[in-house]
């Protein structure tokens, strides 16, 4: 575990909304903090990262920046901050940024993260997983715009869909981040937490595309209201198959949450109109495949999966 | 039985691209046709009715026209052209139209049509329906442009479901149709050929709206080609719910046909391009609320249904 005198180190792989905010709260709460860049690389090494939030502005002056990963400190945790269709490059990045005995935290949502990290890095590294609730964005480079939540619920992975309780650098992970400020969660079983994060997700976010629509307008609609329920109720099911129980309390509670909020788009709507990837295989693929695999038929899921990946290949959102 | 002399005479109530062809070709045959008008109804009356068609060009310059059904003669026929959207008329215009043991000839398509009719006439008249496979527009006041195809397939409705056979009125007004140049088949099973006409109509009418495409764009997807196949394949089990077998080869058949039809916009899409009302309920509400009072759910129809019943409530196409 780590002590309080000698702080984790992190390294930031993916420096937008997510990744620019949380890394940049690690590193105001003095943690050693490398941020791997890719096209921002030269403007935040020259003018340094800079986080407009909710609970707070501030600067970082001169992050430790760099361009690729082979310059970089092997980290005692590697946050992804990524999409989850960039995760192609983490075969080429993680091996050189983790401490052995470090871990790699992947802070998205979506189904199968984990899996694609644990064929990548050598045993006894360990793999995390991280679902934020937050409403943050890159406006500029390394310039990140926080503007809502920033709850996280973390857990640790292991393979065959098994909780995995909470193993003590996870432990110390959430106490970094707790001391930067930054509200947390620890479950002992990630998948149950991914399922369950699900039964939000796979309604708003591609119907939102599907249908152009903030979720106010959706849920304004009586048959799209039931539509959302018969899609988190596949969601449940999906889960059950997984010995994962969610109870229809929590459906309801994810309708009328829903029914309370501000117009919102999911971040699905926001990368559609931006003619940026969709996390479609992790958010849609990866569930439909792996309940099917234990026997549980999504067909809707299914269908909007199918949906998605149409408008994905085919259109744009300025060209239709 | 209609003699050879005594020819019947039709009313057409609808005169888009449908009625408008069909009531043309009837009077171009040398049958009494009566066209029931509404905003056409001054510009046919002043200029008369004009079909271009694939199959050569003719005009009526003085149509029997007709602003009112209280104005008609009584006929043999009724030929119903509306869109399903509009049979909410059908309760003020039907009871005037219609001979004692004449019929109403329901010439659209989805489910659950007959039964309007069934409310509103009197018993001995009789209630047919006509399936079209038709490529034709209305593009102005009384002027009709038939692009293609022509065919119709015709059956006789009987309550309950049940077959209704082929009753000696159907049978003229089949051979009306064909002397008139008009290919025709007659089912001895109505309920049997819409259960079979739906199973392409389902997939590509509401899908062409939703994903907003030709059928040939859907098509060359393999995602939504395969979506195509289940929503027909959920169709077949309907169909089956009420006794009626449709074979996987159909399903195959209606798959290959579409795949070799040029890049072809559905009337669904064009209604919906056009800002006019889709017929939701007739090939999509109707069926889903058939099958599932029969125990057969069909959750991708159900689906497109409510997305489709959406895109009708909150938006137009140009206002997205």
């Amino acid at each position: 575990m780590s002590s309080s005198v000698v702080k984790n180190q992190y390294a930031i792989v993916g420096v937008g909304g997510l990744g620019g905010y949380y890394g940049g709260r690690l590193h105001h709460a003095g943690h050693a903090v490398h941020f791997l860049l890719h096209s921002d690389y030269e403007q935040v090494r020259r003018q340094g990262l800079r986080v407009e939030s909710v609970h707070g502005d501030f600067s970082i002056i001169s992050p430790h920046a760099y361009s690729r990963a082979q310059d970089m400190p092997r980290c005692d945790v590697v946050l992804v901050g990524l999409k989850s269709t960039q995760n192609g490059v983490l075969p080429q990045v993680l091996p050189y940024l983790v401490k052995p005995g470090g871990a790699v935290l992947m802070m998205q949502n979506g189904l199968g993260i984990e899996e694609q990290v644990a064929k990548v890095v050598p045993s006894g590294v360990e793999i995390f997983g991280g679902l934020a609730f937050l409403c943050s964005h890159k406006v500029g480079p390394g310039h990140i715009r926080h503007m809502d939540y920033g709850h996280i619920r973390f857990g640790a992975y292991r393979g065959e869909g098994l909780p995995a309780g909470v193993p003590p650098l996870l432990r110390a992970v959430a106490e970094d981040f707790r001391r930067a400020g930054l509200p947390v969660d620890v479950e002992g079983d990630l998948l149950g937490a991914r399922w369950k994060k699900l039964v939000w997700n796979v309604p708003y976010n591609g119907l939102s595309v599907v249908m152009r629509s903030t979720t106010e307008r959706l849920m304004a609609h009586p048959q799209m209201r039931a539509l959302c329920q018969s899609l988190m109720r596949e969601v449940v099911a999906g889960a059950a198959a997984f010995g994962r129980a969610i109870d229809e309390a929590f459906v309801q509670k994810m309708l009328t949450d829903t029914d309370t909020m501000v117009a919102y788009k999911p971040s699905m709507l926001l990368d559609y109109e931006r003619g940026q990837p969709m996390e479609i295989e992790a958010i849609y693929g990866n569930p439909v495949r792996a309940a099917a695999a234990r026997g549980c038929a999504m067909p809707r899921v299914q269908m909007l999966y199918e949906q998605l990946k149409f408008l994905d290949a085919t259109s744009s959102p300025d060209v239709r």
